[in-house]
């Protein structure tokens, strides 16, 4: 039986870290994968498909009325094939990186399922036989599936949820997305945007609640002028498939959604996004002591220790935020606190990406927050199409907003909606990380034209307000 | 006559920023605008239509190889009117945005040629007539021309400069492109992007000098890599027009240039991007004690204050970097400093940006900077080729490189080629300017995936090289 004093479980982007992590510590480390190659939901249906599958829709529609280019593959238009044929070539790119990093820093890869049979023990099977691996410590970094709960007819091919998604044959003219968390809320506006009919369903009253109100309003605005009806604040109670007129002709099959309020929606496509599962169910976590939630979520400390001390767990299957970057940070936290090393980490300063059209990126604190910890906060707030940059690439939709204490001037929060967000965010990380303030954006000089000339706009903006 | 606490000359970015940063202090302030419009040669002939010119390419030729759209206007693909016309949208918003900011400021604009007629008095005349203006402090932010000499045959057709560029009536097969500085890289690259064969002809050894010398090496690999002839180290000797066999036919006229070397090159376009000229030549500058030098160039202290202590000068007239975005912190400086209020700015932490294709930017010091200076530097490089978010948008030649002190840690040069460079060296220049180190940068999470990685990626890259 191999032993080593690391293993890790789940090779996505949490997994890596802390395999890569504690290898470069100088320990034996292996990464066991039920996949035949390594990257996880990561790589293979989640971030990095989606993000590629954007990319392609972005430059597919740029500079074009979205609407015009309704997806019609007789036309020549947009095909889905070739959507996702671009994934693909990034997708199997990724996994080249991944692979190299592993091996570089000498971490055995183990393909597999992994179960716990003792309390340092798992068994890894695969279609190859079964193995037995022993290891001082553990790294659960299993991540999460769709849910597929039975009531929902899912058929590869009318109803899908997101890891389905590659399995689409034509772009559909309509579709209902179910569930308008991150993943729910990126499809539907890349779907939207090229020109399908959508109805996004979501039994909150808004989406994405833990963004800044006014950057939440704007996105909801936006959403609605891509042609996205927005039914929020609605619980689903049945979706049922109808057939065609004409038989068995696919193009006149069609989903039919119920909802609480009556309402009855149609579409040719339904996408489900809600309640992904932790993968934890085989694990047999019971073995070490470990009872994930009703959602297969394993509980952890601040230092990402579970309830049991040699076991730790990181990424998707631990909830909120569940975004890539994140459970990278997580990763390299817990190997650094396995192995007893000093680490720093500043969890308050994650960036929140969203890859939605128009895209979503923040850090630190939102006006809600504030106003509820009574602190005395100013905004100061640049628009896109105010600056240079923002005309030159005709992105009017844009904006950044500064949160900022009125009597240190301390930045408190960084929001931005429209190009570039997810990059330009870590401007203001940096200056909030580093105990900058106002001024040093007002003293700054930038690159012009910019979108990061936004961030001396906004602060200009945000210093006006104090003297009025 | 209207008297005012300051009076600036010309309305480029410098002219701007000096006048609102004034106006905000409560000073009477008025702008004197040689042309019709505000915005200097920055919006009608410079910075933005050039800015706007070059996204106008890098969408049209997105995913294409560039060598297969050689531009054929009979064929519908790439006019060069459809690319100019895209240009004169974003300049009327600029000129839009300007005016706005100088009118909600309170800033007089008063159009006309600014002569200098006594100590404080300027006369301002134009096709309706003349006006004298007396201000206590004046800021001089007249820009430059491109020059003009006799013996290049100028004709606004075949031999121009860059600010007749709006002039061309089809998209040249080839240009000879003569000065290798910011404008002549700038739109040499452009050209070549869109098929155009093209020559550059610079007498220095190396493009823009100022670079770390690996980006430079990157840049000329890269512009050599888009079918660019680079001929280094040449000296022109002489420009003449030849005349088709064909007459009258303006596609088969051809121009010729002379090297010192003995080289000939022929090709149907020359564009004349050498030494810009200070626009100072009508100024009468010997009325108030100045004398500028032989390129019509002004000579300032650190404080932007010329031989004239009422007299300040920002902008390219004061030489080097000639870029925008310092015009601006200089004229926000100058006018601090005339109305006597504090004012911070780090002149060595302005970042350099060229839109170059592929774009750079940096921030700092250079390799060759540190070497000079004896300070023990590593180096940490990441390639986007090696990171998720630049496979997903197919830049293989973007490269980020932090330069760092082998003992502090402390970062002291950023330089960045490739997509988004002059947007994301703002992270690592809030990152010197407020102090951390390269292990802001491991211990800081980014979003997935983003080009802004490439900080975390360089950063271990680097560090790893200190332990080997």
């Amino acid at each position: 039986m191999r032993h080593f004093d690391l293993c890790v479980i789940g090779s996505g982007p949490g997994g890596q870290k802390a395999a890569i992590q504690a290898a470069k510590l100088g320990r034996s480390v292996c990464v066991i994968e039920r996949m035949e190659s390594v990257g996880g939901v990561a790589i293979h249906t989640g971030t990095i498909p989606s993000k590629a599958f954007r990319q392609a829709i972005m430059e597919a529609t740029h500079g074009k009325d979205h609407l015009e280019i309704r997806g019609d593959t007789r036309a020549g238009r947009i095909s889905i094939e070739d959507l996702l044929a671009s994934c693909q070539k990034i997708i199997v790119a990724e996994m080249e990186i991944v692979r190299g990093q592993l091996q570089r820093n000498g971490v055995s890869t183990v393909t597999g399922h992994a179960r716990f049979v003792g309390a340092h023990r798992v068994e890894v099977t695969s279609t190859r036989g079964a193995e037995e691996i022993a290891a001082d410590k553990f790294v659960i970094a299993v991540g999460t599936a769709p849910a597929r709960p039975g009531e929902i007819p899912f058929d590869d091919k009318l109803v899908l949820t997101s890891d389905d998604l590659v399995k689409l044959s034509r772009l559909p003219r309509s579709m209902i997305v179910v569930g308008g968390g991150v993943i729910g809320t990126e499809f539907a506006s890349m779907f939207a945007r090229l020109g399908v009919r959508v109805s996004l369903v979501e039994k909150q009253e808004r989406l994405l609640p833990f963004l800044d109100r006014q950057i939440g309003e704007a996105l909801q605005y936006n959403l609605r002028d891509l042609g996205m009806t927005l039914r929020l604040g609605e619980q689903l109670v049945s979706v049922s498939k109808e057939e065609g007129a004409e038989g068995d002709d696919e193009a006149d099959e069609a989903v039919k959604v119920s909802l609480a309020s009556g309402k009855i929606l149609r579409a040719d496509t339904l996408l489900y996004c809600l309640g992904r599962q932790g993968a934890t169910a085989e694990m047999n976590l019971g073995e070490i002591g470990l009872a994930p939630d009703g959602r297969g979520r394993i509980g952890v400390d601040e230092d990402y220790r579970t309830a049991n001390p040699d076991v730790y767990a990181v990424g998707d299957v631990i909830g909120f935020p569940a975004l890539a970057s994140t459970s990278m940070d997580q990763g390299r936290v817990a190997a650094s606190k396995i192995m007893g090393v000093p680490v720093t980490s500043t969890p308050q300063l994650f960036p929140y990406g969203i890859y939605s059209i128009p895209e979503i990126s923040m850090v630190g604190l939102t006006e809600e927050d504030l106003t509820d910890g009574g602190v005395p906060y100013e905004i100061g707030v640049a628009r896109y199409k105010e600056i240079a940059r923002g005309q030159i690439i005709g992105d009017d939709v844009g904006m950044l907003k500064l949160l900022f204490h009125q009597g240190t001037r301390e930045i408190l929060g960084v929001h931005i909606i429209g190009t570039g967000a997810t990059e330009l965010i870590h401007i203001g990380q940096a200056a909030i990380a580093l105990g900058g303030t106002m001024d040093y954006f007002v003293d700054t000089a930038f690159n012009y034209p910019t979108l990061a000339e936004c961030y001396k706009v906004a602060a200009l903006n945000g210093l006006n307000r104090l003297c009025a």
